[in-house]
Parts: structure tokens; C-alpha cells; sequence
């Protein structure tokens, strides 16, 4: 299949990347910054274009990997050409934006978190699947599978909702990840020093159901060492907050009956 | 050294099996649960005791991992003798707990989160020490170092805030994936689909700051996503509002002038 990539950002560089080691020839690449089209185009050794009606007619896929507020106005300017494939790569963002625009269309939405300078193994990212018919479904997952092994049908609902699953199993839990670095970086501790920690929690949490191996205070619903934390963050008040917070929450999911009060 | 351990729940068991590895006889074993007490002991080859008063007069150490609410109080039942090393090992209790009733007193806070079914290599745990005297840390690391390669001298202020550092990179963190998997669950879509994403996220956090590879809608300031995301969770009005709050904390830290509404 011949493919066009439109946007230059990090899941359509992984993405285009992925593509031409799986052997699929990205011919054209466009971006909103042409200069980025440039040097993702000079990466994996496709054209860039200036415009996205450059698309040429013997392209079969053109994969919108913008972000997702442009999908609607950047697919609107893709030329219409039968028997092409128009796919998204967003979590959130329903079928329908192009299906209501477009005969075969699909979502292609890779369930992993991209950075410009972190080499993935793509073909260990799961990549979730939606088509508006038999034969778009066909063609995409003949192309997903070549990329990588972990291929599932999502619809849009449930892809949405696993999308703000995402959100806490990653953007979430590195923001915590901030925080417990703000905190040894103020007694002079090396956050380094949390790494087995964290490290293990992961493991846990993936050999195990989460809700089964959650320790700590609040787990155990202990009053004293609650509030020895919440002193000791007395003079940051938003952190004192937060942690009262997720505390709480913690303490009712496992002890739904109990008093849950924890004083600032 | 001679051992004595008084406590029997996961730190006592992991510790306990890591000295004997060492090479450290572990000679007595107490607990609250005098059965307990019994089972720990088979397994490490020492002998059970009733009471804390028949702690013998050769052991050279005593380790106090017990609840941090029973320490002092377990402490105090120790019989006094000369040069004897009486150690406890939580986070958030200040050694001071000891220092004002023994002549000779420390910390051992093994830095890691222990479950019964979780085999740990002990020799990768940060193990945090303090002693009140330069005889007291001088047995203690020769200690501790037979145990881990990761051994760092720290105060009881800065261990209080390292423990609350600790709170938020793994009992909160579990808690995201707990709600994560509710998520997951409640659109038929299994867990395991967001393990890579959850390494990946893990590893990026570790390999830099996390504070610099924040991803997702609340580091992009993507209001649209966040009011789809919370519109979402509007049958589960407790999870919406810890969503929009978490939002609101990363939008804050990264966007510090900006506007910060998330409507629900």
C-alpha cells in the first residue's frame, strides 16, 4: 500500500518510521510547518509536499496524524480518489468525523505514549482498530498487523473511555512522579532513589490486578502517619490538598464504612 | 551480629530472609500473633519467643519492624544491655522514638514496598540508615551493607519526607491503576492492553526527569479533550472531579498564566 502521512509530531514520526521498516513505502508527507514535513520526509525517505491536495492519485492510505481539534479541517482538504483508505490516529476523536466525510475510513489509534527522542519497539504497542466497513476493516488490519503484534478491534465509545484510562495509567501517574521529585529534591535526596520502588510497583500492578496489591496509609486506613504526611506539607498547601485527597479516596475505596476524616 | 527480630508482617519477613542470606543469624523471632511469630521463625531457622522479655542477653541486635503505632511501646519491653543495637525500620517514625530510652539506636528503612508473594532482590532496595552515635552507625552499615548495595545515610526529617515522596510514586500511582482498570473493565477491554504504555511511562520517568516528559491533554493545555474526557466520566461524578482536579494541577504547573476552567 502507498501512503501519505499528513503531520510531522511524534506518533506521525513513530508512525512513518514504523511503516518503512515494515516495509510499506510512505510516499508523501505533509504538516501544517512545512519545514517539519521537510525533515520527517528526509527521515524516512518520502516527499514533502506544501499542500494537502499534492496527494497524489495512486495514493491508497492517507493517515491523518494531527492533533485532534485539526482532524476534521485537515481530512476535509484530502482529494477524493475511490478505493482510498482515510485513517485517524486519535483516542478520542470518534469514527465519524471522517466517515461522514469519506467512503472507507478508519482509526488507527496507537495506545502508547510517543516522545521525539525515545525509540519504541512498535510492534509491542497495541494498536487499536475501527473501520466503517468490511473492506476498510480489511485493509487496515492487514497493514496493522505488519506493524505491530498487538492488534484489537476498539469502537469509538470504548476507545474514548480507554483513552481516559490512559490518561491516569500514564500522564497521571508521571505527574506523580513530579511531585515525589519535588519532594526529595527539597531534602536533598537523589529521586534516583525511588527508582526500585517505582520499578516495582509497575511490576506489581501488571502481574497483579491493581485493587489487589495497593499498600500504604491509606490502605490500611492509618490516621497517625496520614497526618504525620500532611503536617510535613503544611507549608504547601495545594500538595497538602492533593494528598488529603487522593488519601481519602483510597481510604473509601477499602474501607467503605469507616470514618474518613483526615484534619489539615 | 546476633539477631533478634520482633515483628512478623512483610518487612520482618523480607529482612529477616535477606539476613540470613547474609550470613546474619537471626536467632529469635517475636510477635504480637505468637503464631506468627512460630511460622517466620520456621522459615528462617530461628527460635520463636512468647514474650519480648526473653530476648536473650548474646543478641547483638534488635529489630523493631512492627506497625509504626507499636514501636515505641514495643521498644519499651526491650530488655537493657551493653552494646546492644536496637534498630527500627519505618519511614515516618523518628528515631527519637528509640534515642530517648536506649543508649544505642538506628533506622534501617528499606525503601521499597513489600508484599507476602513478592520474592524482592533485597541487594537492590535502598536501605536509609541513621544512628544517634558513630558505634551505632559504624554497626549498622556494616550491616546494612551485607544487605544492599544501595546504602545512604538519612535524618529523620528528610526520611519523613522521603516517605511521603514514596506515598505518591507508589501507593498513588497503583491507585491511577486501579482506576485505570475500572476503566478498562467498564467498556469489556482488558487491563493488559495499557501494560506497554504503563512500562513506558515508567521507564521515561526514570531515564529523565519526569517533570520534563509530561505528556497528555493537561501538559497540552487541550481543553477540548479534557471537557470530552470529563463528560465521559459524568455517571462517575467522584472520578470527574478527581479527573478535572488532577487536570487542573498539571495545567497549572505548566501553564502558569493561562486559564484553568474545565467546565463539567
Amino acid at each position: 500500500m502507498k501512503i501519505a502521512i499528513l503531520g510531522s509530531g511524534n506518533v506521525a514520526t513513530h508512525l512513518g518510521k514504523a511503516l518503512i521498516k515494515a516495509g510499506h513505502p510512505v510516499m508523501q508527507v505533509w504538516s501544517r510547518n512545512h519545514n517539519h514535513a521537510i525533515d520527517l520526509a528526509l527521515e524516512i525517505g518520502a516527499n514533502s509536499i506544501p499542500e494537502i491536495k499534492n496527494i497524489k492519485a495512486h495514493i491508497d492510505v492517507v493517515i491523518v496524524a494531527v492533533t485532534d481539534d485539526a482532524i476534521a479541517k485537515v481530512a476535509s482538504q484530502i482529494p477524493e480518489q475511490e478505493n482510498r483508505l482515510i485513517l485517524h490516529t486519535s483516542g478520542s476523536t470518534n469514527l465519524e468525523v471522517l466517515s461522514s466525510r469519506f467512503e472507507n475510513v478508519g482509526v488507527l489509534y496507537p495506545l502508547q505514549t510517543f516522545s521525539k527522542n525515545s525509540d519504541l519497539d512498535f510492534s509491542l504497542i497495541p494498536l487499536c482498530l475501527e473501520a466503517n466497513n468490511d473492506w476498510a476493516m480489511q485493509q487496515l488490519e492487514c497493514l496493522a498487523k505488519q506493524l505491530s503484534n498487538q492488534v484489537q478491534r476498539v469502537n469509538s465509545d470504548a476507545r474514548a473511555m480507554l483513552h481516559v484510562a490512559a490518561v491516569f495509567a500514564c500522564n497521571f501517574t508521571n505527574f506523580f512522579y513530579c511531585i515525589a521529585q519535588q519532594l526529595t529534591d527539597a531534602v536533598q535526596l537523589d529521586f534516583s532513589l525511588l527508582h526500585p520502588l517505582i520499578q516495582e510497583t509497575t511490576d506489581k500492578a501488571m502481574l497483579n490486578n491493581p485493587v489487589d496489591v495497593q499498600t500504604g496509609p491509606a490502605r490500611r486506613d492509618d490516621k497517625q502517619t496520614m497526618q504525620k504526611h500532611s503536617d510535613l506539607l503544611k507549608n504547601q498547601l495545594q500538595l497538602q490538598a492533593l494528598y488529603q485527597s487522593i488519601s481519602q479516596y483510597i481510604v473509601k475505596m477499602y474501607h467503605p464504612n469507616g470514618l474518613r476524616e483526615i484534619n489539615s
